[in-house]
Parts: structure tokens; C-alpha cells; sequence
């Protein structure tokens, strides 16, 4: 590893156990019966720990929505042609996705980053250019990538989100964009959490009974092609991974090191979580699983990690979506914990005397 | 009934077919695989029915926070003295409430109505004041209210809401504040779904097991002195109900009969909803359910309108702050619908020929 990765998970420590105590003590104040706001005093609290506030604040807010090709593509895995990644870069950077739309409700900016989409893309001046390679080779094959491609990718997402904070970044939401990432991120799934590919293997964009099956056996033959070891996670991700992929690890990293929070989104921010919580455990703390996927294998990957989705609305998308929709509920608990009146300041009786 | 509450009924037409079936077929058209936003599409599909527009808009947000005291509280069915309904109404107006921040975030505003709060809570600008008593009477000893006070707080929630829709609204939530209210709330579930009381009543701000048991009975013996006919909608709220309960009956009413959504709160919202469909049963495409509280028979009064709620965030606070967040989903969901892309605008590839 290099010096950039490896002191990025050293600065990555413990949640600050006095700002939760505070934000513990005022949320017990604040008028309302104690624990009615359920998760969202859960979530105001962690917040405090992450950000070493007692008073939290979300204020700066950004998606780091990352695009990638996958070589595995080659194996008709699924039902959009590998141009389409570039296409929706375009799409992302004109305003015109979901990502755009649902970031925009919620007040954040989106960073669209291209890590390794399969095409020139140009220079646009709203693009992050950080292309590793035109696309990951065929995982069934060989190794997606080196492991020195996988090292780089992840510290230019630690570069990125290092950038962003310079700006000003009170949360980060992470995104993907990569036409075969549902195919690269089951693969990591399925080695990371040790289940079957069947159980982690979903369909997509749309597959029908015969191209999902078609889709698994793709996988295991990756898997067995590489023999990746599940306990040395830059190995996983070095033979299955994708290089928006290694990008959200390094955002992740990159974020929890500058104790600020990430909201993970969907399926394939769940294969960077499981390779980047695997890299360094405390990590672990400073995400929110924005919401929960239909696309299969999520719910397994999120009870592996023992995440706790915010949003649960059958979403498959990516792009950040997901995690855009939490970094809302987020920021809603942060408000509450700061805005709210205790019993004293208001005048309303805590419970009766016994 | 009266001819307000009787024309109001009236005006709950079907939804607009054909404005959800240009709202569905645009769907089909923007830059994602058809149905990857789950939820948020069929939520942006059922609002253009509402709306009577192919693309729906939420711009102008109001949450109402209805007031009322209950007699059952002579019972000592919870832990909160009943002045507290009062001085939480004195917090609303001051700003200091969760609904308060919650509706700040989402950018709503709170309209707070006193329906029947046992004090004299003065001349308050901001207040809304339809008092119909000072609390009603103890249901364990004969109905909670008139049936002409049942009608009358039905009538002052339509005219609230239709004052509402006279300034501008796009959108409504519901919202509840009164001690003992759960009690009431529990009573009606029990009558309306035929489920057995211990089922659907909770521990509305914090019970032991021994109170519990005993709020448990002292519901059953307010059934049982009472014999609310569940066919009735109308007799089970004036005997078992609040004058903030009948309130939000009218507010989903009234806000129907104008194409204006609702979006229905917690476990109270929940007993005025039962009621209201009773009233009306086309209403119940006017309504989201806002989210799934922790207090118990929520869950299964939802089962039994058959609605999803959009939110599950263990919260069980009242005052709208479940409805204020579902606001803020179907926002989204019809932001969506009108920003996004369609491939042919945005140039983007759709599936592969066969």
C-alpha cells in the first residue's frame, strides 16, 4: 500500500464520545417524550460523534457520483450497450438524470467523476477527469485491473473528496454510474460476505429468468478464474471490482479521515463499503446506508455490514440516489437536535411526579 | 350529517385516468430503466391523478397540527399532565417544536388549530381557534362527544383546509397534538379494523407493562359502555373520538374535494383516516401514508387501509413530523417526473435490440 491509502486509514479513529454524550443529554431534553424521534435521534447522535460537534450541522452537501466501464460487458451481462455510461456522464453533466433531480430537492452538488468510462469523454469543464484505464479488462478472464490500478483509483477518490472538503463538505453522498457494475460489485458481494452468487446476484437493469442465470454463472466463472482471497479485500477488489468502485472506496476512506459522515447509496456503494470497511473497521462509523435496494443481495450485504437502511422505496437506480434521499433524513435529524426548544426554554411539563 | 360534510363527500371524485396515464407513459420515456425508481414513480403517477395534471407540482406546503384534550385522561392513561397539550401548543406557535424544525426542513408551513384544548389559550395571532369544547368527556362513561360536535369539527377541518387552499396549497399533512389521545386513538382501531384492543394499543409516550394493562381496560370499558357501531363511522367517532381527530377526518375531506393530496401522520392521523375513508371511500387515493410509527396498531391500521407508508424511521412523535417527511418524498417523486431527461432528449442509448 501506499502512504497516501495507508495514512488515510490511520487518521480514521473512534467516534468522539463526549459530542454523543452532549447530543445524548440534549436530545433527552428537548419536548418530546424521550426516544419518540426513533432513528432520528439514533442518527443526530452518531453525527455528533462523527463530526466532534455536540451540535451537529449539515450545511455543505455533496454526491461524488463515479463512472466506470466494466470489461465484463463482453459477456452479455445485461441490456444496455457499454456506450450508455458515457451517455449518462453527459446526462449527469447536463442536468438532465435522476441523480440531478433528486440531489437538486435535497440541496446538494453533484461531482461527477470519471474514473474509467470506455470513451473519450473530453474536456468538460464539470467533469473530475481521474480515468484509471477506458474500462476494467474481463474479470472472467483474469483480473479486472492491477492491484496498482486499484491503489490508484482508491486515493483518487481520496483525492476527490480531499478537494471537496477544501470547498466546504459537511456530508458526502456517494453515486455510480457503469453500464456491468451490477455484475463486478455481486462478484465482490459474494466473496466479501461468503454467500452463494445465486443469493447476491440481482437483475439489473432488467434481466429475465434465463439472462439472470446466465448472468450468475458469469460470476462464479470470475470467481473461479481469480481465486480472489475474501480476507485481503484490495485482492477482491483488485481481481472483481470496477474502478468507480475502487473510486467509492477511496471516498469513503477519504471522507471518515476529515470525520465527515458518507451516506452510502444502493448496491454498488454497498461493494465499495464492504471492501472499504474491510480495509479499516472504524470506517464503519462514519456511514449511513442511505436506503435499501430491490436489487437482490443488497439486504444481505447491508445485514453483513449490520447497516440499518434510512429509506426502504423499492429504488434500484444508483447514480446516488439513494444516498442523496438520506443525506436528507440526515440533515432533518441534525435540525431537529439543533432547533428544538428543551422543556425548560418552552414552559412544558416533563413527566408527573410519581 | 350537515350539507358542508354531506357536499364535501360529494366532490371526492375518482382519480384523473388520463393525466396518470401521460404521468406513466413519461416515466417510461426518462433516462432509467423503466420502474428503477420504485416507489417514487408510483407515487409521481397516483399525484398526477390527484392533481388532474400530467405533471403534478408541489410547491405550496402546509402541515395541520390539530389540538384537542380527551376526558379518558381522568383515567391516568398516560405519564403527561393535560396541561402539557396546551403548553405544546404555546411551543408550535413559538416556533420550538419537533414539527416545527421538521417542517423548516421541508419547507412547510405549520398551521396550529386549537379544535378543543381544556384551557383558554388566549388570542394568539397565529393561532386558528375552533374549539368545540374544553377536551371532551370521559368515554368510559358515555360518548366522548355529540354527534352535532362530531359534525361541527368535521366542518371546522374542511373549512380550515379549504381556507388553506384559498392562499395556495399543493400539498397537505396532518398532524395531532393532545394528551390521552393514543387512548382514543386505540379505541377507534380496535372498532374499525375488528381487532382485539391489547392489539392496537401502545405505549403512547412510554408505558410500563402494568400501565399498559390498565390503558388496555380502560379501552375496553369505554367499547363496552359505549357499543360504537363500526358500520358507523360518524357514532364510533362521537363516542370514542377527539375533537382533534374529527378535525383531521375534515382536513382529509376537504383537501380531496379539491384535488389537494394529504399526507397522513402517525397512529392518531391513522384513527381519523379510518374514519374518513368510512365517510368516503374514494378518498383513500387522495392519501399517502407518511410513514409507519412504533406505536403498535399502526402497523396493522395500515394493513387494513392497504397503504405502504413512505417512511419507517421507528419515530412515534405526532405533530406531523411523520407526515412532513412524506411530504418531502412525494416532492421529490414529482420533481423527478418533471426534471428528468427522456433518452431522446438527453441522447442516450435505450435497451439493445433484440
Amino acid at each position: 500500500m501506499s502512504d497516501l491509502l495507508q495514512n488515510t486509514i490511520k487518521m480514521i479513529q473512534p467516534l468522539d464520545k463526549e459530542a454523543m454524550a452532549k447530543a445524548q443529554a440534549r436530545q433527552d431534553m428537548l419536548t418530546k417524550p424521550q426516544g419518540s424521534l426513533g432513528r432520528l435521534e439514533e442518527v443526530s447522535i452518531r453525527l455528533a460523534g462523527i463530526q466532534e460537534k455536540a451540535l451537529p450541522r449539515i450545511e455543505q452537501k455533496a454526491i461524488i457520483t463515479m463512472a466506470g466501464d466494466h470489461g465484463v460487458v463482453a459477456e452479455k451481462v445485461g441490456n444496455f450497450p457499454q456506450e450508455v455510461t458515457a451517455q449518462m456522464v453527459f446526462n449527469f453533466l447536463a442536468g438532465g438524470a435522476a441523480i440531478n433531480a433528486v440531489a437538486g430537492q435535497v440541496g446538494a452538488r453533484v461531482i461527477v467523476v470519471d474514473m474509467g468510462v470506455a470513451a473519450d469523454l473530453g474536456d468538460k469543464p464539470q467533469l473530475v477527469s481521474r480515468k484509471i484505464a477506458a474500462g476494467t479488462k474481463n474479470m472472467t478472464q483474469g483480473p479486472a485491473m492491477t492491484q496498482e490500478q486499484a491503489v490508484e483509483a482508491i486515493e483518487a477518490g481520496i483525492e476527490v473528496v480531499t478537494d471537496e472538503a477544501a470547498k466546504g463538505l459537511d456530508i458526502v453522498g456517494t453515486g455510480d454510474m457503469g453500464i456491468g457494475n451490477t455484475t463486478s460489485s455481486a462478484a465482490i458481494y459474494a466473496v466479501m460476505t461468503r454467500q452463494a452468487v445465486h443469493d447476491v446476484t440481482g437483475r439489473g437493469t432488467g434481466l429475465t429468468d434465463e439472462q439472470l442465470a446466465h448472468k450468475v454463472s458469469v460470476i462464479q466463472r470470475a470467481i473461479k478464474t481469480n481465486c480472489p482471497d475474501p480476507k485481503n479485500p484490495l485482492d477482491v477488489l483488485t481481481k472483481l471490482g470496477g474502478f468507480e468502485i475502487a473510486g467509492l472506496v477511496g471516498v469513503m476512506l477519504g471522507a471518515a479521515a476529515r470525520h465527515i459522515p458518507v451516506v452510502i447509496d444502493g448496491f454498488i456503494s454497498g461493494a465499495a463499503a464492504l471492501i472499504a470497511i474491510a480495509l479499516a473497521p472504524e470506517l464503519k462509523n462514519y456511514l449511513f446506508a442511505g436506503h435499501r435496494s430491490a436489487e437482490a443481495g443488497h439486504r444481505l450485504g447491508l445485514e453483513y455490514m449490520g447497516m440499518n437502511p434510512l429509506i426502504d422505496l423499492d429504488m434500484r437506480l444508483g447514480e446516488g440516489t439513494g444516498s442523496a434521499l438520506g443525506i436528507f433524513i440526515v440533515e432533518t435529524a441534525a435540525r431537529i437536535l439543533a432547533e428544538m426548544a428543551t422543556f425548560g426554554e418552552a414552559g412544558v411539563s416533563d413527566k408527573e411526579e410519581e
